[in-house]
């Protein structure tokens, strides 16, 4: 499996970083996360250079980190400042300090090349921070499997009518093909289900009478992101591929953070065009993205467990794998550019 | 460890297979049991060959299994019959269909080669169906250890003394002496224990006065199948070997199910010929094979937990070994001949 | 890592050595421990030679052991006396038999060649069992680290101000330097800290009115004693190096006992020279013992939880690390010396 350093992973939802000492694990790597006195957010790798205890088991003494063993002292760039007992610091003793950003509610960090980071590479969606546009944030879900799983699941409309039949799919999408379309690092799947009752979610929130016109758009930014733009309009008005903004419109987005080769956190989220003022809706509407997203969690980590066992001959491939084996194409390529020795020999 | 392949094992007893998707495994490999409409008894392999989701996670539609992540279906012979999205079925698009079988209340499946696979060689004891006799179902056992385990203490009278004190054995057995014979693939390892007071099984079902004389004959027929004729007559009566009908008399019988290196199911019955109308003689007489086969699970567990440890010499071998190593070697050569290249290199 | 096998180790106090079949692990070997019926605490290899069962989980009769499984019985040296069903006792039905010595509380066990077993080097302490001084017996507490991590932070001093903060150290220790000596397979560190206020420890017990010399002797007995020579004088005394004996003065002792490469035991005690007859006194000062050595337990297992990734680059060294890196190399020298072909090629 790939990791993909260069590039900007969410470390976190701005409310879950807080003035204290706190661990995460991002692509095997344990790191402790923190706010200076002024609320910046700061992340250096978790272990003390001297016999590695975790300095997440230590203390944030203003803006530095001390060592719950014998009191080695980071500032917040990584470098030692203070070593109890002696005089002299070697030049040896820092810790990895991971670039971060924070933005619109969301802190991020950069795994790779600190000389590399670009703040203006950092995902932005303009409907975000829009009027006429509500955003709500979702949970930070754990799931016991490989990202890139996750990201296969998020360019593949497919699934929708078997693994969420009550909330984002039904039986009508079951046979209707997918668009596919690749776009430097982006992958587009796409379907339109046209006159056919509303699914469980346009149902709660779409007042909707009759049939209705429903589309899914999935924009895959690899490595991690995917934005959903899915609604539904009034069968009765036809509406054309550019009507979108007729209809029930929203934006679900997904930050894939890798945690280990077998684990990954999805940070979702969603924006809406309707009911911006309401924000019992956003809460609503996350109670069944929780449902929904639930059920992937399901699927993916029981695909995660049976990858302990080797496959004992190639898997089938399937007319709607076009849109998961471009990203995965372009995840690799990602990955081996990063890597250039091992991709000439792998 | 040896599994042999090219044999009939339990799958379950028949009412524990129901008409819903069942996940089971067997020597390592992920099996969904379920019946057909006409109440047919269906095996294949649990893992769709899209993206190895387990089919038993899937819907069942009439005789047919349908993935829960894109709703490949494949009928009861294991070949696909429905891709959501595409006409053309791969000839590649099939799961595994294991051969079963079920009769007398008992589902067996076939663990090797479908072309092998004859229903004549599923076993049968004359006394399970027989006017005279009394059959009653036990449980199916897990037990942490691999099956060889359990099937070396299932030609072993001489550990009764010792694990099953208050049920199966008492101390009068102690010393002894275990007659041995190899019959084909059948080990009978037996003795009588003359005169003597009967075990606390046939103090609670036997009604006897005084001494008795008490038998066990252990026929383990390998791979996986082991009856014990076992039973006691009043010891003033000196029955000979043939006259064991003359006492009270029980054949045990176990069918060993492989789960995995270790890990093992027992489905274990009896059939007798005292008490054939009264039920509930059954149930009390399964409170004590559940107390000993307990006391069994416990001894087979702890050996099984040291074999991760390498043994740091070789074992002491007894006389009371002649039986269990009959069997070892029957099975090692069943499953060598099964793997012919294997067999010669090792 | 490195096990020193030619060294006695605490097996447990003797008040858990009971007259019953106990298991206990020692080096990675399953020990089962038990009292003759003279009282005599005895040793033996936890695994019948037969087929591995453990034997504490077999019968004591008299001063032998009953397998569970077939009754083979061994005798307290080890030696099989008894095979049901058979007469002939094979010369190989033994099982290893551990010396062991018992003194003053203290069931000791001899881990390597019995023949190098000397009862003259068990550890003994006058203070233990001399007027004017009161031992009192702590826990044998579980870690689950290497013992050498457990080693190491009993020759380092400079870790009480960060980890035990409440009890055993304060902030003016952070800064004073540690004296190191070595003394054979003794490491001594050492620190006074003058004119400070008193730590937790000596608040409860020392009734200091104000500021006190505060001593730490650390002395460490490879591979796995430390004693700890501790206390406080008034600061007005300044009293010298040898006028420790008029202040309050504990020596707390530490016996570290390998259990496997990720696990130890640390069965510590102390000794006291105010309230000798205050039994009270001993299970209060225990209390404060019984939270800074949880607090040791909690960086030990973090830091070997660390150890099950790799190391990407060489560990910082501190000034500190003096004498635990002199009593690694004493360790390392002493386990070579007991394999002469494995140090040459290491």
């Amino acid at each position: 499996m790939t990791f993909v350093r260069n590039s900007w992973y969410v470390a976190g939802w701005s409310h879950a970083v807080p003035r204290t000492l706190t661990p995460i694990r991002i692509m095997d790597e344990d790191i402790v996360l923190y706010r200076t006195e002024a609320g910046d957010p700061v992340a250096l790798e978790d272990q003390c250079p001297h016999k590695r205890l975790p300095l997440s088991m230590g203390r944030l003494k203003g803006d530095t980190v001390e060592c719950g063993y014998h009191g080695m002292t980071f500032g917040a760039n990584g470098r030692c400042v203070r070593i109890p007992g002696q005089n002299n610091l070697p030049a040896s003793a820092t810790v990895h300090h991971y670039p971060t950003h924070e933005a619109g509610g969301i802190v991020w960090i950069w795994m790779g090349d600190p000389a590399l980071a670009n703040i203006s590479q950092v995902f932005d969606l303009p409907q975000l921070h829009h009027p006429g546009w509500a955003p709500h944030f979702g949970d930070g879900l754990y799931i016991e499997a490989n990202y890139v799983h996750l990201a296969d699941n998020l360019c593949d409309p497919a699934h929708v009518a078997y693994v969420h039949p009550t909330t984002l799919g039904n039986p009508e999408s079951a046979g209707v093909p997918v668009e596919v379309e690749r776009n430097g690092r982006t992958v587009v799947t796409s379907r339109w289900i046209r006159d056919a009752p509303p699914i469980g979610f346009f149902k709660a929130f779409g007042n909707f009478k009759g049939n209705v016109d429903r589309w899914h758009y999935y924009y895959f930014h690899a490595p991690s992101t995917a934005v959903i733009d899915f609604g539904s309009t009034d069968a009765a008005l036809k509406a054309g591929e550019d009507e979108r903004h007729l209809g029930v419109r929203l934006f679900a987005v997904h930050f894939l953070t890798p945690v280990s080769e077998t684990e990954a956190i999805d940070h979702w989220m969603h924006v809406r065009n309707i009911g911006i003022d309401d924000e019992t809706m956003g809460d609503r509407m996350n109670e069944q993205f929780r449902i929904a997203f639930d059920e992937d969690k399901v699927i993916l980590e029981a695909i995660q467990r049976r990858e302990a066992k080797p496959r004992s001959r190639q898997p089938v491939r399937l007319t709607i794998d076009k849109g998961p084996n471009f990203l995965k194409k372009i995840i690799t390529e990602m990955a081996d550019r990063e890597r250039p020795d091992k991709a000439a020999t792998e």
